[in-house]
């Protein structure tokens, strides 16, 4: 099948690699050709979404922030898996918000707010909140994490409206990946713990026991009629699941499913929107991600990652590397999750040697 | 690194495919463009072997029948990993054979002979013999199985010298893959169980019992200085492994590390090469390949294949299907060896509905 991904990042990249072994071709619509344009069968300039589309037999997004029009077209041809509600309760933070608790999952309390003025005073009611902006946040950006003690002097600035949401007092995050075939069969990989610096995934590690994520992810999918992958975030608070955010496609957390798992979250996406079996995941060892962000990569470095056992690298080959940008992975394995806590420490301490605070 | 691949067939394609997330570029050179090429980031038609020489930083090749003076060249450049020998080893199976038993490894007793009429009197000595022709073999090529009552009978048409081997009376058929760092490190896949039809592979299981093959593959890699990954096929009789013959370079029956390994042999191979540290491999499930020899592929088939728990699906997208040419092969894993073996014949009445013989 000819297989269309809007998008050009690092999931759409991983997507093709893991997917070149199925017999489908790749072709990649984006504004700038990133990575997955690469080693794509095809690369289109966003302006030629039309023929894009025609010349596609189903069509998927790596990432929520891609050009409208494209997802519209897409989406009116019938090839968009999953399709435009999912992504565009993704563009629009109130939406997903409302949605899910319309629908009654668990939900942190928010409410939306058309101005600074108004998100702050509900911020301030409830006490310690997150101020984030309805549209374009992904990785912390447009978030403001505030208190009655340092609200006043925040300065929010956000163009769009704001939904403020009541910070939970979590013990901890994490996430599942989960997926749903055309003909509605659900499966899950085994959730992960994921460790956040200021929005962004900094580790992970699976398996982190279920919590009801699996039944949550279940339902909401079903809700959806969503077809591939979708990851969920989600706090655990007391044994329970708390949906953070959803995510209509492949996922950060969900890298480690390359190493350690009979099936990475990528090639599950690919059988899942192209009409083949899914199967259900199993996760062979404990297995995490040390994402890279904003670092260089040198030979020494990666002489000293690898000489970890159980690590791989995926270096996106990013045209750019700045601060809080992504632009890798180290995958690791280990027999237990104690040990594969101690590696995530040793290689944070090879891959940050003075810390990652000024990548993140 | 810019890594060189002579040859472009299915091992040069599953080598860049495994190699994607690395952080390389591929080159890949020979007569007609195969599936590696398809996927490489450049193609060198082979009359053009002194610039693709010069443009990498280390060459490998894929397989043995593949352009001698490029070969040559990329040996004098210093930058061909494994070396010459290994190679000419391989492309000359006297060569192979009298370098085994000189150094001492376990070989069925042979004699060279310069025509037909002087390979079957020494075959007729051994009882049962395989006849071979010392150049160009592969998949059961230029091989007569022969006996004392169809000796008169066969037709043996060889153009070279011949390789006469006393047949061996195996138990069963083995191999292990094995990887050699520049810094001599050795490490070996688990052995696997290997089911040949006509000189191919149809299919394999892993893990096997080591009847030790392990300690043969290390010291043959020594004496050689090899740096790679080698592919050694054995007999096993009476719990001990005898050579049948080795393969420098990733094997067809390695395929299974592409799936419930945590490496696998094309990645350990190129980490080989690359000077990178090369990790122990961990088989976590029981996994083998079934080889689609000779099939046209279809959605019908696909859907059968993968409807079955623990498959996937290596297609190699190769022009023209033909009799025992291998265009794909199946991935399976399972809980144990038993249920593998049961799903391996599951999935060869799929791939095979009447049955491998018209097709190998």
């Amino acid at each position: 099948m000819k297989v269309g991904i809007i998008g050009s990042g690092q999931l759409g990249w991983m997507t093709i690699l893991e997917g070149r072994k199925l017999l489908n071709e790749y072709y990649v619509l984006d504004e700038i050709a990133g990575p997955a344009a690469r080693i794509s069968d095809r690369y289109f300039p966003v302006e030629s979404y039309r023929s894009f589309v025609e010349k596609c037999d189903v069509i998927t997004y790596e990432f929520e922030h891609v050009n409208g029009r494209a997802l519209q077209y897409a989406s009116k041809s019938g090839k968009l898996m999953p399709g435009l509600e999912p992504i565009e309760l993704k563009r629009e933070r109130i939406l997903e918000k409302e949605y899910l608790r319309d629908h009654g999952y668990p939900v942190a309390e928010f409410e939306v707010a058309a101005d600074a003025g108004e998100a702050k005073r509900i911020a301030s009611r409830f006490g310690r909140a997150v101020i984030k902006s309805s549209r374009g946040g992904y990785d912390g950006k447009g978030q403001f994490f505030v208190n009655r003690s340092n609200l006043s002097s925040t300065e929010i600035e956000i163009r769009d409206r704001f939904v403020v949401e009541e910070m939970i007092d979590f013990d901890s995050e994490a996430s599942i990946i989960a997926s749903r075939g055309i003909d509605g069969s659900f499966r899950a990989h085994k959730p992960s713990f994921n460790l956040n610096l200021r929005g962004m995934l900094f580790y992970n590690s699976a398996p982190f026991d279920d919590c009801g994520m699996g039944s949550i992810a279940s339902s909401v999918m079903e809700s959806l009629n969503y077809v591939g992958v979708m990851g969920i975030e989600f706090f655990i608070r007391d044994g329970k699941a708390i949906i953070n955010e959803i995510a209509p496609r492949v996922h950060n957390t969900g890298h480690h499913t390359l190493r350690g798992s009979s099936i990475s979250q990528f090639e599950q996406h690919l059988r899942a929107i192209t009409g083949l079996p899914i199967p259900e995941p199993e996760l062979y060892t404990p297995s995490g991600v040390l994402n890279m962000i904003g670092i260089e990569m040198q030979k020494r470095l990666e002489l000293e990652i690898l000489a970890v056992p159980g690590t791989s690298i995926y270096w996106y080959g990013k045209k750019g590397i700045r601060k809080r940008r992504k632009v890798g992975h180290v995958n690791l394995t280990a027999g237990t999750i104690t040990a594969l806590r101690k590696k995530t420490e040793e290689l944070s301490r090879i891959v940050y040697p003075d810390g990652p605070e000024e990548f993140i």
